[in-house]
């Protein structure tokens, strides 16, 4: 029994840079040999707490404590919970630490699970809040560029599409901003670029080199990362500029000729169609192993969060 | 393999006052030791049959099989079972015997779980009935007062709100009565007092101290144990006296100023605003506690059904 | 590691008769013995991704890898998945591949998981895909055929109901022709009867004796399985053929007297009202039976698809 503090994972600024790197060495670790891990979290219980649909990261969840022995409660839709009686998402959550051990909340307001973890007894994961924060995206996203590129630092990365409204590009830049990235390349039409106040703090508080495009062509062959990101068509305002700008920021084939031979393609997944599928062939298309890490990153969160690695 | 009678659990009376406090002997013991019960149901499955959505009790008897070493089979809404294909509760419940171990049901109308109980070849726990019955929170409600008094005779309990429909108070006042209670105090609107029927049981057979007030003020210097409950909003005919009666039956510091140090204030979860949240750190509330009890009362439950206890 | 082509099943063709035979010989040995295979997949996951309700297949499944010592992850509604975001199959099942190792997938469309397997990195099994196949219920049959009757060869099989639609009665049928069955009967009204280019399969290809009556009574008495099925209302044109035709298909005590003591009356389950309630008691009723023996013909065959068989 120690009497550490109980930590959460709200966004990724709630551990350090030191403690980003021994996660994503943990993840390494894990995928090198997952079977050694098999049974380190035996007899504990994750609590799924979705509160609107989420396929991929509540798989990947439950997955990840499956994969380290432990087990699951939760429900994937709020309506067949006791939230349509009126509890507070405060009561639910002091409930769910008399049940479980860890527990991950999606939620479509910002700040809901920062608001459990106020009230919890147990170890709190943001699973994405709104348009606000998706922390377990942007550790999935490290421990891959990791894999394929053997380092963090040192790389030029290239956001491509929706990047006005994207949770998972904006907690990605944020984060990336604390290693040594060379430099940072947007791409996206003008009613979709990075939001002025996240340019303005990455350049005055991190320094780092930015610059903006409209077209991944003239950019292609300095890219080290290419991050796809999908255009929403619940985003816009009328159907017109949807279907006029969503295709504009598809790769195929064509597109990534003159990319260098070990650039990286990542994308959050799902993907609708700013990838080409003749794409998932190219060696450089990395999204499916992405989510395959995603696994093992969480595994290795569980594991810190729950102090059993 | 033993011939015994296979055991149901629909009503609290099922089980002789012998049985109901050796359950809660062994609730307190996995209470003390839950680690010592981790493999006691390995390879056994539960079926959780939720005809109708309960996030606390679904989870807590998922939580409670899982503890035991066990796993789980269910739904959460009956529209994704072949109930929607016209199959019978007898049907179902005799398919369901051949895939788990032991069953909890919970449905909306009255004696479907005990319905269920005479086709099926496992055992089945009612989750709660329509306004019927819920066994399983009142043995929960049990193991909370021993736990918390030490003992469930010789103690002054007051109920307080709505005692009309409450299936939980109703379920848990016939249980009491069958031990030593020293004085039940009814606390309710004129709307809402406990049913004539019932009030005659208990005073006609089982000789229990009766008293009904319309405020808590006037009973709280003596009252043991205080156990609150929910004036749901669809008991009502209209919405007006549903305003005029939902914060009578709140309580707050001040009202529970003059109680005793040693009262324990109880609810069955979850809460709307029959409890102000200053209410919760106080030592005297020990609701979060009680849905922690839940899981180990459940613990010993299905141990006793599938006699492995 | 092997570099073994990866296997699914798609439909029972894709099995060989030895193959067929083998894994009912499995399912025998696991009958006897469950407890023998409880950790064959212990560590391993199965997905359960149902695009359209079915308690039944999703429970056997469930069961049979809860009950081989692995776990599950899945949905049993399209609609809490990220298909909502208009994700592709293809993609889908290429990201369950990375959470997964082996996968079943019922689909409204016909063609679903086979489209699925075609891009799946792991073992897909067809749960049911629209009104085209049902391999697993067709091995369910099998196995209960061997069980009950000691050998599928030499036996006259009945088919009684709805033959025209039914997945399950063609699924059964084609499969059978493949062993050496003594004869085919089909019962049915003129409008339910088998198509017309699967007979003429039947009797060209494989060369089996057939024969069609209107009613149970005129040939019950030389019947060794009689196979019935569901006559599912969203079939009909009309409510009037509905209720004219649901009926004239139901067996009770009266209608089987003078059948074999040996017979075996099966039902692949939801039963509506098709067998009378009384003829449940009967020793010739094995459909309960039959779900239970649907969970080891799986656990058969997720041991054979993960190669620990």
């Amino acid at each position: 029994m120690t009497t550490q503090k109980l930590r959460h994972l709200i966004e990724p600024e709630d551990f350090s840079l030191d403690e980003l790197n021994h996660l994503i060495a943990l993840g390494e670790e894990i995928h090198a040999a997952p079977e050694k891990y098999s049974e380190a979290c035996k007899g504990k219980i994750l609590a799924t707490l979705f509160y609107e649909p989420s396929t991929r990261t509540k798989f990947s969840f439950e997955t990840a404590m499956l994969r380290l022995g432990g087990s699951i409660i939760g429900f994937s839709d709020a309506n067949t919970s006791s939230v349509s009686k009126g509890e507070s998402i405060a009561d639910t959550i002091r409930v769910m630490s008399a049940y479980a051990d860890v527990a991950v909340m999606r939620h479509p307001k910002e700040g809901a699970p920062k608001l459990a973890s106020l009230y919890s007894s147990i170890p709190i994961i943001n699973g994405g809040d709104g348009g606000h924060q998706h922390p377990t995206q942007t550790l999935t996203d490290l421990l891959t560029i990791q894999t394929f590129k053997g380092s963090i630092d040192n790389q030029v990365v290239a956001f491509c599409g929706d990047l006005k409204f994207g949770r998972t590009v904006h907690s990605l830049i944020r984060t990336l901003a604390r290693y040594n990235i060379k430099k940072f390349i947007l791409i996206s039409p003008e009613e979709l670029k990075l939001p002025e106040l996240l340019k303005r703090t990455l350049v005055d508080v991190y320094q780092v080199e930015l610059m903006e495009v409209k077209t991944i062509e003239e950019v292609v062959e300095e890219i080290d990362i290419l991050y796809m990101t999908r255009i929403q068509k619940e985003r816009f305002f009328n159907e017109a500029d949807y279907a006029r700008l969503k295709d504009s920021y598809i790769i195929d084939k064509a597109k990534i000729q003159k990319a260098k031979q070990d650039m990286i393609i990542m994308h959050p997944l799902p993907r609708v169609n700013e990838i080409a599928y003749e794409v998932d062939t190219d060696p450089r298309a990395v999204y499916f192993e992405q989510a395959k890490l995603g696994v093992y990153i969480r595994m290795a969160l569980i594991m810190k969060l729950l102090e059993v690695a």
